[in-house]
């Protein structure tokens, strides 16, 4: 498989730097401490996959103008928010290999700079100025939300059903994929079918985005992913390649009840934890679960007929591409 | 004085009993649990004096729609999500007299809650359609988020100046009172000029509000505000009448260096604090800061000329009566 990776950030270059630079201006706040650490979070932040797939919908049917600009950085700055809130709540100490903000601040100053991103993104989202674009922002976050508070309450059973898990990575990960490529392809102009295609493709790509992470978590050493290895069980979160894992466990087993053990917090024998890891990297459950993965990004890619132009359509594949064969 | 209170309340009852329904249903989640204390602390939720300034604040115009009455939704859901919030931050297990989420949940559960009424929030504000009604509502948010982040980083000196405290109490308080009642005006279609009055209105309403809360937190005993009278400087906050208080000390005073202590908490013997917030009740601070919050009531008194018809200014002037004659 041929990625064409550097082609799409390098063709949407002027306008990721221009997202980029309304970031900046939107992580600006009057507390000189404060405003150098969201400058530092802002720029360290990943890939920029969610203003890309909104500049590429947009793209598909109308030049990206500055609503296509500012609603990028709008999504970017909600997922950036709502990391920080996700790290605050498992108390991570690392993100990306980098310290989070809950080494150097108190609880109560990181969940009001969640809130301040918050409530940035939602007036670069206000400044659109389109209504439907507003309303995809802010169910997105009550989806993000759903999502969160389905991991907090629902993600430490192993016999969770597969549903279960879709809704909440749904929740967590393909809500803002969704809603970003529905807010570009609505700021495109684009005909009302080729919008809810568009949705579905972002909502395919996050989901398989999702389980490529979970594998990622059990597959990559720690100096990969800044965090170590099998992190999502030891904080009690169950994924889809341990749920394929022990579905091939009768529920009697030593194994199956140390997974148990170490999802409630009832082991925290690291020697162990990395055993039942190695375990479950050598079953091939990381295989099966990117076997689903791949069936979401070749769902996706039928939705691809709807894009008019071949260039952009291409760029749309190597993101589908990328979601699946990235290393962290 | 005369307080027309129940008049006000009354005379807006079937708009302010939609917003009621339209808040049972945006607190409405898929986990028993949650949903029923989310229905509880809605339920449970204060005056409505935000959904009334901005229902009052329409009516001055035109009669309060649907737009209006979801709009009151939102700002009320929103100061719902600040709440919440911050009693996380604070830890503080009593509201009103009540449990808070603290006591039933672990702090991760609670950040979420607050973020799902936030989407919530930002839902209804976009359901208006009216996008300068979405933009006020984004940069209250910000507003609050600052005001709650100078609490955070700055509340804890005894020598801060009053430009300070204001800029706090106008981000924590008063920024959604102001927000509220521009909202209003801008959906009953007020001329510009009548739009910037009321926004100033809810602003020094907001500041008079804020003020004399914190006297009352010194003021009121335990079961009255359902918190230990003095909570703010056990919390490390000085609020303005124990800035008072202290202009009328000499640096090198006991009862000067026993406050600092109390703010930096390094003295949590309660005796001491109570002896301290006797001390602070005795010296006329309370009735100089009462000074201050009716010198922001008089001149939002002055505002109200903008008001076309007898009935709705009447409404307004038993608003900013309540504000500062209340008991909590």
């Amino acid at each position: 498989m041929k990625v064409h990776a550097p082609d799409v950030f390098q063709s949407m270059k002027r306008e990721l730097d221009l997202v980029e630079k309304q970031l900046q201006e939107s992580a600006r706040v009057d507390y000189p401490i404060i405003s150098t650490m969201l400058q530092d979070i802002v720029k360290g932040g990943g890939k920029r996959l969610r203003p890309l797939l909104l500049l590429l919908a947009t793209r598909s049917f109308s030049a990206p103008g500055e609503h296509a600009i500012i609603a990028a950085a709008g999504v970017e700055l909600l997922h950036t928010a709502s990391l920080i809130h996700d790290d605050n709540i498992d108390r991570a100490a690392l993100r990306r290999g980098n310290p989070t903000l809950n080494t150097e601040l108190s609880s109560g100053a990181v969940i009001l700079i969640g809130d301040y991103l918050f409530a940035q993104s939602a007036i670069l989202a206000a400044a659109t100025g389109v209504p439907r674009v507003v309303m995809i922002f802010a169910t997105s976050l009550a989806d993000i939300c759903d999502g969160q508070l389905r991991e907090t309450l629902e993600a430490h059973d192993l016999g969770q059903t597969r549903e279960s898990y879709e809704q909440r990575i749904y929740g967590k990960t393909a809500a803002l994929f969704a809603g970003a490529a529905e807010m570009g392809a609505v700021i495109g102009e684009a005909p009302e079918y080729a919008i809810q295609e568009l949705r579905r493709f972002g909502t395919e790509l996050g989901m398989a985005f999702q389980i490529v992470d979970d594998i990622l978590d059990l597959r990559e050493r720690t100096d990969t992913i800044g965090k170590p290895a099998g992190n999502d069980i030891r904080q009690g979160v169950v994924t889809l390649p341990v749920m394929m894992f022990a579905e091939g466990l009768s529920s009697e087993t030593d194994t199956r009840r140390t997974i148990e053990r170490i999802i409630s917090g009832d082991e925290t024998n690291d020697a162990r934890i990395d055993g039942v890891v190695a375990q479950i990297r050598d079953s091939g459950a990381l295989e099966r679960a990117e076997d689903v993965a791949r069936a979401y990004v070749e769902q996706a890619r039928k939705r691809l007929e709807v894009i008019p132009d071949d260039e952009t359509r291409r760029y749309f594949n190597d993101m589908l591409d990328l979601a699946v064969v990235r290393q962290s």
